[in-house]
């Protein structure tokens, strides 16, 4: 496959400066790009590449100099949404999964499968389940009882969806996690716990992706709910009856306890831990392994163990570097003291 | 279904106040009630939901003020435990496994299968496992050479459970954990790392519930082995040659390190960590995220990072939020010393 | 089975002091062995059982005084070492997996099967993959389109292995594990977060071990890379287009961004949290738990949260423990000053 330089900048509406007739024959990171690959550049720490890539091109922000580049580059205000849509352009043959189920998956009888829906080896679908259209479930994945597999959803391999899942459209769930697993809850009576039945539920809205051994815990009751267009990163801990907001974005290993809500466009980054039953407002940023125990406002930025707001923990992080002087100054002003 | 709230309260053994005929056709969280529901409070922090809630009557502890709440309440000493009761009670049907082995189940020639064993689709059983009285093992969850699976014990589906692992009665094993995996031992010898063999086993007792995508190390030599009626939340590691106790409680994505060992009725909070070769008392609390690196004695809470006891990691955290404060004052005293 | 403690001597190499006729007849730790058992004394942690143990005799370091052991005993430079040759010496049969395909399995047809490969119960192997000699993939593991197990490489029950990753030789991935899921990259387009698609690989080279339930995604393009020897624990987290290179020891729980570099022989303890787009060099050292948000040179070690220098961290705690005691010292300056 091959595209001129020309025909990519009309299709991702970008500005062309250079030569326009260029092949560009494949997609490469900066680093690696060689000699007709197209190649962006939208994080900064890589702009030390830009005069020595062997890419054909690039793609560029609004504000990057670009003076010295000497090869074609197309400007673009989201340098990086653009090159997304090359590498859409340039994925030879789309993953289509055709309709149809394989011999060896289980189907209850009452499972409803509508058109173009994918059903791969061994899987196992149970009563009262339903797989909308164009849905996919692949290879060794679960689906429980009365669970729903929206329009258009993807289920990679060894996923387990427990009973009583709904899920909506355009979702895409990786292999080995779990949707709609126990609660953790008892109740302890004479030193013993005792299991509170988990008869709630789990809603996945439309256009959510979930990584790879993700656990989402169902509702003891109501419904654990997992917002439009929030993105889940791997090996993340949903509890019970958690209630996050759309569009937010949930980095690796971060576990959120029972009944917390979160709001709308939140970043939690990668190992953080959010106790339970807290709020956390929407465009909050969460820091990367912060330990998060009480409620935050919107617009916040917090990090920390225990999470403060950013800039209070910034100070203090500056201040343990300056104890050794400060211990300094304080010993000097107790050696004038005793001299005087 | 419904239940008389006098049925309720007998059956849960609570002091029942206001109108004993309200008829209840459901349960829910205090938030969500609605007309016909029961509800309950045990958290404090939904106290002001009291007052507003659609719920027809409420479970509520023995401290709790009672005065201008409109609807019957049934007073109780563990609200939370009277109420799990109350659920068990109205879930509909209790999931029951029927006796059988699914047809596409592979099951070596010498397995042990005793009365009212369920087996679900795509299972893979090993020669020389049993399965006792009245368990299930759920589609495509895998039990390994010489495995037991204990009397009424349910492993839910895309389970791993290795060779040598002897999982007791009432256990709940959740969808996507690896019971018996190699524990993480290599000898160095002129910088390569040589594996170890890891030859134990792992022994899972009594009334166990294990969480979603949890793994749990077989022993080097010897056992690994998890108490009676403990608790495990999803994403947990458990070390090879771990010894836990009885009754405890572990957060989601705990880790603990190989060998070390844990007394009874101790609670680890989420994301905590603990080092390997060390002891852990009994009614230990550890909390969330804490990183522990020492023994700790019976009776103690600890917090942070590293573990201090929690007064200390309180008194601590309180310095670090006035340092600013202490450096003005340092900063005054040089101020006056110098004009002196 | 039984051995001459002489026989074992020669085997590994080791100077035996005592009695070389004792009949070895199994293997033990320290504290759990029994008569007619070899033990080995590896961790200082544990010397106190050298005089208590029940084992017939013991392999000792070099550097371990041994007066008054009433045992025989092997000095071994490397005990640990020596007694994992003595362990697979002693286990019984080696888990061989016998040549051939389980009917169950399901194989694109023109999947490559070399000789001498096991493939288990409801294995999906899809096209143009290769299994290459004498490996092995278990129970309801899956083996994605145009990917390669290489020889010897053994593939634990339910793993996923996604399409495009290639394998090397005596590889061990255990259950529950999933390479090649997705990198976790999206471009921001007013508001909402648009996929990236992750056409990228992934290259494990010879000899590395994955243990249970870890994910290691696809690069977005390129690939992501696990170098030759080196080990990693459960429940770790490996981003796209991460480098890890040759005989590193990644313990469990830990997470490492998108992009970022590992050199050869470093060692990452357990929850440590590696942000993206960085370069960790050789021989480091990153201490349980550290948050790494840096660059860091080769032979260092780092530790806490933010990681500092191990030194730089150690006196920060030490200033922690002391800062009731610095504040007093404030104090008491301030009561002078006031009172001259």
């Amino acid at each position: 496959m091959e595209k001129s330089l020309k025909q990519i900048a009309k299709y991702v509406d970008g500005e062309l400066v250079g030569d326009s007739s260029i092949k560009i024959k494949g997609i490469s990171g900066i680093e690696e790009a060689q000699i007709g690959d197209l190649t962006f550049l939208a994080n900064p720490r890589y702009r030390r590449f830009l005069h020595t890539t062997s890419a054909s091109a690039v793609i560029v922000g609004k504000d990057v100099k670009t003076e010295g580049i000497k090869i074609p580059f197309i400007r673009h205000s989201n340098p990086y949404y653009a090159f997304a849509q090359v590498i859409k352009l340039f994925e030879e043959a789309e993953k289509i999964y055709p309709e149809g189920t394989h011999p060896t998956a289980v189907l209850a009888e009452d499972v409803q499968v509508e058109k173009g829906v994918h059903i791969g080896p061994h899987v196992v679908i149970e009563k009262g389940a339903s797989l909308r259209r164009h849905s996919a479930v692949l290879a060794g994945s679960f689906v429980g009882t009365n669970s729903i597999v929206g329009e258009n959803t993807l289920v990679y391999p060894n996923v387990t969806i427990r009973e009583h899942v709904e899920i909506g459209k355009n979702v895409i769930i990786h292999s080995g996690s779990v949707i709609g697993s126990d609660g953790f809850g008892y109740a302890k009576q004479k030193g013993i716990h005792h299991k509170i039945p988990q008869v709630g539920k789990v809603k996945i809205e439309d256009d959510v992706e979930i990584g790879a051994n993700v656990t989402i815990d169902r509702a003891t009751m109501g419904v654990t709910r997992i917002g439009k267009g929030t993105k889940i990163d791997n090996l993340v801990q949903i509890g019970h009856n958690v209630n996050i907001g759309e569009n937010c974005i949930i980095v690796a290993q971060v576990g959120i306890g029972g009944s917390t809500k979160v709001g709308h466009d939140s970043v939690l980054a990668g190992q953080a831990g959010l106790v339970g039953h807290i709020r956390i407002g929407s465009r909050v940023v969460i820091g990367a392994q912060s330990g998060v125990t009480k409620d935050i406002p919107d617009d916040t930025t917090v990090f920390g163990y225990p999470a403060r707001e950013i800039h209070q923990t910034k100070r203090i992080e500056a201040h343990l570097s300056r104890l050794d002087l400060y211990l300094k100054r304080l010993k000097e002003l107790e050696r004038i003291i005793k001299e005087r």
